[in-house]
């Protein structure tokens, strides 16, 4: 699926929910693409724009310093319209028209579908850029937006957990992640919560109100008074973490309070992390589309640029780590307070 | 009520819900009283903790680098116990029985019904530092941690800002404030919100469902697609940020997303003007003991040192400026866009 | 110097050193003369854009979502060329080519010299808004950008102290402030820092390497091992912050560090205080001008909006305040550790 | 070199500069330990406290809440007097005396050296763990503290950009690094700035003045007027950051501002990906005492586990990423605007 062609017009759009480090992506499109002598046009508001032929030429003065901005200055937006083949077709003409020869999505599953789409009727090379900040696609160790994202949680668990030292009380964050733990996980190891609820960890045994009591009381039991934070992803209880605080706190009969983050952890500046992987991606796939290489996503694996179909993106599934999971739930889990090994500890 | 004693030692609590700064003003407390030659020991858990007789001494040692945690290092508490005649006599006996002579609390309206409660039953010098995030204390321009939870408060709204410009969404976050509504006009202000929901501007007028879809609408209309956000003081809609939302999208058939900041507000690193401002509270506190003055809490307006008497903090109403209002609701209001004088609304 | 009239449109500069907020007030200007039915446009880099006729309309669309950002949209810079009569008299010429009724000026005390040498070739109203984050100008309580610069200050002491607490050593961190200590006592005081260097504490006695040297074996013979950490003014010592630790370490045989904060103070998202107070004043100053007041700055003090002849603003001196420079120098003087009221200092 | 045994009793030390994330890295060790019914003394100050035998016990009360905390609860130190055969024995003489199984270090090279040097002279399984913020090390992708240092040069160098753009200016921002390029690189990627100074670079070619005046002047012509931030790791050039500011001045006749941020970037609550790599690395050295490896450093190299030598952490040398080096000095070479490929570009 390559063979190097010349390219002199690259597409870029972003698409589905936005991430911080999106527009770091798209200064590294253009600036490496003005290195290769490349011109660069964005369609604003994802697929939408390109139905709507709403683009914008994209050269270093527009790029130069939005890296530090989280959003996108091309906008993002999702569209039913696309997705039909009268889209594809339209979308392919517009594309076809202003001489494009090549084109780059930075975003999730949902905007790496579209391309596949897009490639039943255009025939350059199509780049996918993993712009999502539940990590959940697969091909890439990271995605951008996630590191923010776990940064932006940790720091409201860590404010959190500032009140929660002074007044002993439970609290519950939901935190954002699709089917996915990953922000969950991360965001709960480095604040050093109490308990998470992840999807992965609730697979095959539905998790109860009686199994979080239990584990509430225990942890008190354990420890004398003191705070207790869990952290809750989203799609995970019936009502999210409003619901389960009225019902922990009926059962408990102390003060359980949550906190809903919502889009918050999509916005705020990116982190370095996040910057220099955008960066990296960006100036890769600028790099894919001159080999002639298309449908594939540029992640990063094990510190190296990789290619991966787009479809094994979200058909196949990336698998949360479970040298994380072991540590919170056997190693730290802070009910067990055994001194000797006779203990057999289970999770 | 002022009759110059000689104090050797002060007790001092923190009372109520926690507020960053609380930590910074025990700090100036013991650094002050040190200077003068005075002992502080501080009870833990509030009111608890004079019941329980569980205190520690504070020194320099104890204090020296405190100041940049939010939280408190004798841990705040309520304490039902107290309010009885039991409770303040035991609570008197255990002052005695420490040889303290002077009281100082750290925290809100219920807190300084707490101290006039203790005054029933003990002699020496009470005198009360606001500590409260909600900033609804008469007798001072601003509470300590109150700044701190508008930054953080601001902070999150600017994060919303960024992906909703990028999605073009209605977002609601719901602040803290109890019955007052100034973290959400302070946040609101500061983030440039479209929408405002305060206890002091619904007072005669009980808002509707109808009355904010109408303001959505009328935005949009004004000003094309665009980001829509909301800031929701607690306890001023039924079922908060979360319900809204779902009302808002029921009714305007697009997505409406909530955010719940909770007690992520009462935490996080003080700013450096609730620092400045616990410090210049915790010294006068202690002077104000020196003084023989008691049953009143030390505050500052128009930025001179100023006592009120406890019970006016409470009884006497703090009134949010209307210079800010207007500013908000008439000049700033996002559906208006005439170019002429002739409109009717005046700031 | 007050006679109503009708202003059509308004000319709006940023001048001199910038500052955080100053973006804040450009929108709230922007919004409140929308309101009023006027128009605004902005000259870009100073008094230098009035010369070169460089300016930009601004509307709703342009400063919306621009007060979380500090910098200016409209850029700033100091211009030689304006001061002379026929820069005033080309500067006076282009307001009115531009049918300009009214000029608003955000920047320092220069900046208002300049103004003042416009009002001799210009008759509209003319109002200075305080933007800068030195904080030394007469007649408002704080300007523009000041807290945020504190805060940014505090934040870096802070960090200091993290590793000074592991290593126990001698730190100095160089502060702006031009000739006044607002920010260095503020920052000093607000993380507990153990000595500061203001221009107003050295008046009479200049400070010596001896004093220093003495100070800070004073203070570890009193404590043990433990960190120090100094806050120096810009332009206090020779050499600055990197010279005096240089001559520290020389003399104490422990290593000193300097930190050079230079112009990180000058950016940064701006600090609510200052997007509230940004947004005050801007919407003040479209309020004086159309009043017809002329030659003032806007300005807020003891919580009050109040004007300053631009004049003064320069001449009168601010004076800082004794109530913080006496806690931090007497109060809470680290080597002071004497546990009765013999000792000679008093508060 | 490994043969399982029984571990009842760890010591630990952190040593060296002290980094963000140790605290971190010495939770996992207590809670891991505790875990698995292993005691965990922690000798305070480095070294020195092994010979002073100056140490605490450490549980998980101790260790609960320190992770959101830079610095070491337990001190860092450097000390000589442990780097002789009387010291090494001294020490070795206290562990035993402490019964102590195991000996976990957090440190850099110099603090892996001594632990080198304590093997000479006692017996037990001796793990390190890298704590710097100068990512030096070989046998690891990241050290503990280095994402967080990136993160504070990076918002350093995000806030001069921000006052730049106002102000059309050089700036020169002087980070750490030792003899490493890391910090350097990573923040300038991430922060765009426009020239780096690393050691990676001019290992062959010394810098001139007179090349970086022609850069300055290069992008300049290119650009129009607009901001220059360079990003200088510390001792690549005599005098620093305001050395080169002076001379920079001097050629180029205009303003030109350094920021030295010094010990800054020791401080600051860790970052999301320190803490958890802080968390994976404590408890895999638990792990690998038990199993009675010895000698080796805990790193993680490409997302996995892995252990290197002692020895080699320091003699084989880490190279700097090379793609990073070709985004920054080709690809994105401010300087070139060509928009053929005819143009060989050098860096």
């Amino acid at each position: 699926m390559s063979s190097s062609r010349l390219i002199e017009r690259i597409a870029v759009i972003t698409s589905g929910g936005d991430a911080p480090g999106m527009n770091a992506a798209l200064r590294a499109v253009v600036l490496a693409a003005e290195h290769d002598g490349i011109d660069v046009v964005g369609f604003r508001h994802g697929y939408e724009g390109l139905l709507n032929n709403d683009y914008m030429k994209l050269g270093r003065d527009e790029v130069e310093h939005i890296l530090q901005y989280s959003g996108t200055i091309i906008k993002s937006a999702r569209s039913e319209r696309f997705k039909t083949d009268e889209g594809g077709i339209e979308a392919a003409h517009n594309l076809d028209a202003q001489n494009v020869d090549a084109f780059i999505v930075i975003g999730g599953d949902g905007s790496f579908r579209g391309a596949n789409h897009l490639a039943k009727f255009w025939q350059g090379p199509i780049i996918g850029i993993p712009g999502t900040i539940d990590n959940d696609l697969f091909g890439t160790d990271n995605t951008i937006g996630y590191d923010t994202a776990v940064e932006t949680a940790m720091d409201a668990l860590d404010k959190i957990r500032d009140t929660a030292e002074a007044m002993d009380r439970v609290f519950i964050v939901e935190v954002m992640g699709r089917n996915a733990g990953y922000i969950a996980i991360s965001s709960a190891m480095a604040s050093g919560a109490e308990r998470m609820i992840l999807p992965e960890l609730q697979k095959d045994k539905p998790l109860t109100i009686d199994a979080l009591v239990k584990h509430v009381e225990g942890v008190n039991r354990v420890r004398g008074d003191s705070s207790y934070v869990m952290v809750l992803c989203e799609n995970q209880w019936p009502g999210g973490a409003v619901r389960l605080a009225e019902q922990l706190e009926d059962r408990l009969n102390f003060p359980c309070r949550p906190c809903l983050l919502g889009h918050v952890q999509r916005g705020g500046r990116p982190t370095a992390m996040d910057r220099i992987l955008a960066t990296r991606l960006g100036v890769y796939a600028v790099q894919l589309v001159q080999e002639g290489i298309t449908g594939v996503m540029a992640g990063i694996e094990k510190n190296e640029l990789v290619t991966t179909p787009l479809e094994d993106t979200w058909v196949k599934r990336k698998v949360l780590s479970q040298e994380l999971i072991d540590i919170q739930t056997k190693c730290f889990n802070p009910i067990k307070k055994d001194r000797h090994k006779a203990t057999v500890d289970k999770a």
